[in-house]
């Protein structure tokens, strides 16, 4: 009996769910009237003293059971759909978003290496440029496995103004030097745009780092630059927040960005940072940017290169990034985590294996 | 003139939002009829199939422009608000939230000390019992400040196993003796439930520590005691995970029960912990509950216990923890945050300023 | 001429540096003479009074280029050292600790299947018992794949103590039930000591869950089981308090310890937890014990199960641990992240591709 | 009789201790002149080269009973000892660094205001300048309870570049023309360097935002502005780092710089960053700049203002940064956090009553 009850009230609530939705998409077609006027007018769609009165309008019509909160709470969810019906045309207008699975951005370079193809890329060097000697030993290593993207990194974001802040012009030279004679590209940090110009004479690939992943300026200025950009997790950035940092990027031009996850951090002690993988898993979601995995930096020790290696590759992630030394504890900077060169053709071996293709 | 038609528009907009109002109500009103024939039959109220069948129907139903996705969204947050509705009368029932700004708990101790009555309550001693002369000689110095509540700690949860993990009965018994010496009460870790028997012989406040936040066996153990409860927020745990802890203890019949915030896992390095202060004020706002600050372990180092003790009384709480001990350097744990009885002594003149009262 | 003089003080240095070579090792073997005296006389060799004295000394000995604060940090050190000596043979005793490559824990179950032997292993199941059907639905499946280690959990720890917790001793019997149908091992999680005897009737293997990581009665009582025990890393423990956690079983007598890294909590949002792969790593360098990766909890959606099933992969765990249930939706717990039987068979395809054996 | 033979040993090592202290500074003394011949020669100190082959030689002699590792563990901590030696005279000229305890930094505005000499200042205005009639309002409001520094911010930097990035110059045209018409001073917001000059037209005093914290190249910068630097702290900088930032603008030639607490990013949810009060209270300890404390960031919400403005006070800190704006639900951004006219005066009641003085 009281089974029937329940069936007779169900149906009711069926008939009340339809007609507030076609109540809803009413009321959608109409607020999207407004926003083409506005558009037209040149006025904000966002409006909130309109939607304080609509809210105050309904609390005063409101007499329960619901409370004046809840009324005000769904409403504001029907408020935020009706903006956000417009905004998904302006999300499927954000550029870096993925739309569709086959949907993927592939970044040529000049030689016809190509990053985001499904290829796994590997981007390596020193930590930073210190010698001519120090950059063509490792140069030559790196050449004899295939890299083709070289660090080049001759400006050190560093946490004091005491530290070693790399050689600057004179690094960017070398790393062109080696670049050209191992027919590889270079990898190179900018801190600024005023520095744009001289790195158009050296650099190949501009990188911007997790320090300045939130420097507007900087990120649209690459944004004008017609070569690749790499863009660094911040330290602390959220995914969505790194999203949108590469959105500043490609909404300024350039298209050819790949983002670095490079490790977050947490209170962990025994890595300096922690790698969040899953986050590259969702990042290869809901972007088609390519992505690659900065082993070192997430890591901060050698000893777990390999499997930090194999994990990326089996991300699903289009390459990753390691530092190489010909001498790391005489490093000036990163002594612990970067890889001597045997250690580097080990890893090689480990991430060219035939069976992982 | 497109001014004009905006006008109309919203007109229209108006209309709607309180036919949607009505139906909402309508709905809220046979949601909770049903809600009650559900209690009846002993049914649980939240019933996925169904939702997930009124989802299906309304998507079958719509034409747009609102995406299914939007709609689906909508409903649920209108199924969620019904179910709401429903739990804001359980919520109402939850028994650690707030009601009116006038509510407060109020914990009175056998000599007519109030923890929550807006005096600021200071719980002292060692970290852990280690002597009768070290507990004594504590002890002394705090009853001559006026303490009542003293740390009588004598099993001390451990990061490893091969730790000083406390003396045991043999420590609780030394406790109780120079509490009852000076006139105060025991505050001492209970870690099983099955020490409860034993702990009934000599402790006056049980105190569930960071580790056990979340043991619901421990803290429906210890809702079953007519003793105050001291319950200490986990490592990491949320403001919400806090309180819902607080409600297994009241829920099992306990209502004496002090929040302790003790700062929260972070990655800063340069205090132990980060004391979550605003965190503190939260909770005064959400919860009826006394709320003590521990400003040593949140800072692991006794520099700044004097600004801490002034925080703590400027941000609402209801009293400090700290730790105290005659020789901190030759301490068996927490040595670098223990401080001694002269600095006890300048911390207590520091926030006993009449001016603050 | 100043490079000759260079030359000069190096030598000096380098003849001091033996010298103090010698007094350290001279020294070395006084302490440990003198440690063996305390140990034949059952007296700690931590001795903080007569450390504060001879630091005490130093500091009235010292007329610089040194600070006092330099001298008494290097000989901190020093006094580390020496004890540290002691202490790594003790460490060569912790049982959990890696003591060489070839170091692994093995973990047999009756039927033969082996846990950290190399292989890869899954366990699989619904988040909680809900009913006999669900359990047998989702069996079948898992026995299908091969499947060993089934989840049947029956007591589930909730932040809320008003929800769903658990079937409690019906659920576990459920669990036996399937499991004995299929061939399959029953995984439960144990919340109070209180609960062994009941549980050594129906479960094989035993689960700590990570609001219980640290609770050491509970961790001591499991360590005298005679079962396998899973032991899941805390919300936001570090892997050194972690290891600590799986001492204290090892040192009560149970060395079948089963590691699960399950995500750790961050400021990300994306994701529900983030997968700290990277401490998987470590783990495998640091520990002699087989590790498993929660690839449900870790990531709090299903979208990304694949990826994280192959990171687990290549990561060097020994297994990996998914949620899967007939109908997700309805699900009474994590209705978001649980697996429905085509997605985990999908999974299952994708982890045992022949080429990643 | 053993503790006869303990005393005996124990003389023998008062005896090497007092050896290894006069070698350790007679080596000590030897590396500093050869640093000082190195600065004459132009020559980094630190030299990794010299320290392999010095841990090689150690490493060789080595009989036990420490192992090589202890050993080279321990003369690294001689050899960073000594490069601190060299460094402590380098830090006591770490321009932020506090020196004694009566070292500290006051600002001396035009007008005679002054920040860091023991008075409590107040930052404020609204989050944005969206219009002269908003900035008028609030002007006023502040003006009338002795506000001198008033935010006028008129670059945002935003997470997305689609939402709203400030007025641009003329935000900072009509923040100087409220900020004259009541005599206070603009406080505003600078991103990248290329802004120097035309802040230098508007602006009384810089702002650092937390997003470039670490943006080297503009800390430099404004390092040679003879105008005070707020610098905020990054979202998840530590208190090091924190400093470091700081220092790059002092060692550019500008000493006058205020920290600002703003809450670091954590996983608790019910505020939008946790204040790090134990922080502000380290910061004091460790430098003498001034320091504010952000209560609107860290917060996110404004029902917790005032117990926070208590708080910010009673730490020592030199003053607060508060958000206001004359209609909160309408404003631009942070709309959830600003607070309204009233509601500002309240607050500064609040921590205007006479006996916190």
């Amino acid at each position: 009996m009281s089974e029937d009850r329940v069936q007779e009230l169900r149906a009711q609530i069926d008939k009340i769910n339809l007609e507030m939705l076609d109540l809803l998409n009413a009321r959608a077609r109409i607020v999207s009237e407004i926003g083409k006027i506005h558009t037209q007018m040149g006025v904000s769609h966002y409006d909130p003293q309109r939607e304080g009165q609509m809210l105050q309008a309904l609390e005063m019509a409101n007499r329960g059971p619901f409370s004046n909160e809840t009324i005000k709470a769904l409403f504001r969810e029907i408020f935020r759909a009706s903006l956000a019906l417009e905004e998904s045309q302006a999300r499927a207008k954000m550029r870096v978003q993925r739309k569709s699975p086959e949907d993927r951005t592939e970044i040529a370079l000049p030689d016809g290496t190509r990053v985001g193809d499904g290829s796994f890329q590997v981007i390596a060097g020193a930590c930073a440029v210190e010698s001519f000697e120090q950059m063509d030993e490792v140069g030559a290593a790196l050449a004899a496995r295939g890299v083709k993207m070289m660090r080049g990194m001759a400006y050190k974001p560093r946490t004091s103004p005491y530290e070693f802040q790399g050689l600057g012009e004179e690094g960017l030279k070398i790393a062109r030097q080696v670049a050209d004679k191992y027919g590889m590209f270079v990898v190179s940090e900018i801190m600024d745009q005023s520095q744009i110009p001289m790195f158009m004479d050296y650099v190949d690939i501009f990188w911007v780092g997790a320090r300045n992943m939130q420097n507007s300026f900087l990120l649209k200025a690459v944004g004008k630059v017609n070569r690749p950009v790499i863009l660094k997790r911040g330290l602390s950035a959220t995914l969505e927040e790194f999203l949108y940092s590469a959105e500043y990027i490609a909404s300024s031009g350039n298209p050819n960005i790949i983002l670095i996850e490079r490790g977050i951090r947490t209170f962990e002690k025994w890595t300096r940072n922690t790698l969040d993988i899953g986050g590259v898993a969702v990042l290869k979601v809901e972007s088609h940017l390519p992505i690659v995995v900065d082993i070192s930096h997430s890591a901060g020790r050698r000893d777990i290169a390999k499997p930090l290696a194999r994990v990326a590759r089996a991300s699903g992630a289009d390459g990753l990034m390691v530092e190489v030394h010909p001498n790391p504890p005489v490093a000036m900077s990163d002594a612990k985590q970067q890889l001597t060169i045997p250690e580097f053709n080990a890893l090689m071996d480990e991430i060219q294996r035939p069976e992982l293709a």
